[in-house]
C-alpha cells in the first residue's frame, strides 16, 4: 500500500459495475482507506458498485449526510448543517492524510459533475496531493441504455437540475437542442409542466436505474405517476437535422 | 466468438487507456470485427486508446472520413459528401452483421455525445440487435484531468460547439453557470473573442490531450496563439456558491 498522503477521487460509474475503469480499480486496490458518502441509515450507491474490488480488510470512512431533502436547501438552517457536515468530513479525511495514507473517495459517476467529492476537494486539494479519475457519468450510462443519440454536430447540450424554477426550467429547454434534467425527486411534475410549456415533452425519455438489471424507461409522457426515485433522469436528445 | 449479428458502440473513454471500463474490454474481446473512424491517411485516435485490447487476429474495419474540415460544413457539397460516406460505412458494417457476425465500434470518449458512432446507431439500429457502452467523455478526462469542480447543486452546465456564431456563443456562455466549448480547432479566436464578450475568459481553462502523457493545460486568456488541436477543450468551471 502507499505511504504517502493522497486524496483520490474515484469515479465508480453510473451503476453497472462493468463500467468501472481500469484506472479506478487500480486505484481502490491500492488505497489505504476507501471513503463513501451515503444518507444516515443507508447503504452508499457507490461502494454497492465498487464492492467486488475493494481489498478485504481495507480501512472505510463512511461520510453519512445528517440530512439530505427533509429541509428546503436554501434555509440557513441548511445551508448551516451541510457546511459543518463537509468540514467535519474533510477533517475526518485529513486525519488519514496526516497519518501518510491514501484515501480514495468513491463517487458514483464522474466525481466533479455533481457529486459529493467535489466538497472535499475544495477543502483539501490545496493542502495534499490529489487526483481525480474521471468515470462515466450517470447521464451517459441513460442515453446508451436507451440508445438514444443525445447531442451532434452544432448541437448545444444542457444539463439542468430539477430544482429550478418552472419559468427558467421553460426557458432553458426551448432554448437547447438537447437537455439532460437531473435532481428529480419531488420537482417531477415541476420538470413534467415545464417540458409541455417548452414543447419538448414528447421527445422527453425519462430512465431510471438506466444501467442497472431493474431499469425502467419510458417516454415521459407516458409516466402515469409523479414518483422519481434517486437514480432517474429525463432526457431529451437533439440531433435533428441528420445527415 | 458470437455467432450472432450484434452491432456494438463501444465508448474508449478521452485517451488514457486506464480510463476504459470493463465492458468495453470485454466488447472489444469478444467481437469478430471492430470498425473505427479516421481521417484517411491518420490512425484512428479510438484505435491507439484500445489497441492493448484488440485480439491478435482480429478483422479491422477502418471506416476513413473522405473530408472533414475541408469544406464548410454547410456546403451542400459537404453534406452530400458526408451523407454518402455514412451510407457507405452503414452498409460494410451491415455486411458483417448480415454474415452474423458481432461488430464493435470503438469510439472517444461516450458513443452517443458527439460521435461518429451514432450516424452508424440511426442507420443500423432499427433493423440489428444493437448495445451501445458508454465511456468516459474528453470533457470529464479534461476537467479531471485539472481537478476542477465543474458542476454542483443548482449549476445549469452546457456544452458549446465552438462553431456556433459569435453572438450566439456570447449569448450561451453568459447565461450558463458551467460550459465546455468543443471543437476548437480554426474557431478558437471567436470562441476568445466570445468568452472575453460574455465575461467568462477569466475564468475559462484551455486544456489539449487533457488525459495524456503530453496534456497542455493554461489559463485561456495566457494562451499564446490560436492554435487548437483536435484533442482540445476549454472549460468554464461554475459552482460559485459554495457551501
Amino acid at each position: 500500500m502507499s505511504a504517502t498522503a493522497r486524496l483520490i477521487g474515484v469515479g465508480v460509474g453510473p451503476g453497472d459495475p462493468e463500467l468501472l475503469t481500469l484506472k479506478a480499480i487500480r486505484m481502490l486496490r491500492d488505497a489505504d482507506v476507501v471513503a463513501h458518502f451515503a444518507k444516515a441509515g443507508n447503504v452508499s450507491h457507490a461502494r454497492a458498485i465498487a464492492a467486488d474490488h475493494l481489498r478485504p480488510n481495507v480501512t472505510e470512512l463512511p461520510l453519512l449526510y445528517p440530512v439530505t431533502t427533509e429541509i428546503p436547501k436554501h434555509a440557513p438552517a441548511y445551508c448551516h448543517k451541510i457546511a459543518a457536515f463537509y468540514d467535519g468530513c474533510a477533517a475526518a479525511v485529513a486525519a488519514h492524510l496526516d497519518a501518510q495514507r491514501s484515501v480514495a473517495v468513491i463517487c458514483e459517476g464522474d466525481p466533479l459533475f455533481y457529486g459529493s467529492y467535489m466538497h472535499l476537494h475544495v477543502r483539501l486539494a490545496a493542502r495534499y496531493r490529489t487526483e481525480v479519475i474521471a468515470g462515466v457519468t450517470g447521464m451517459s450510462g441513460c442515453w446508451s441504455a436507451i440508445g438514444a443519440p443525445i447531442a451532434q454536430g452544432d448541437d448545444v447540450f444542457t444539463v439542468l437540475p430539477g430544482t429550478l424554477d418552472e419559468d427558467e426550467l421553460v426557458r432553458r429547454l426551448a432554448d437547447a437542442d438537447a437537455a439532460a434534467v437531473i435532481k428529480l425527486g419531488r420537482n417531477l411534475p415541476k420538470v413534467r409542466r415545464a417540458l409541455e410549456r417548452a414543447g419538448r415533452l414528447g421527445r422527453a425519455m425519462y430512465v431510471e436505474r438506466g444501467t442497472m438489471a431493474d431499469a425502467v424507461v419510458m417516454r415521459f409522457a407516458d409516466k402515469p405517476d409523479d414518483c422519481a426515485p434517486y437514480f432517474s433522469i429525463v432526457l431529451v436528445a437533439g440531433w435533428e437535422r441528420r445527415p
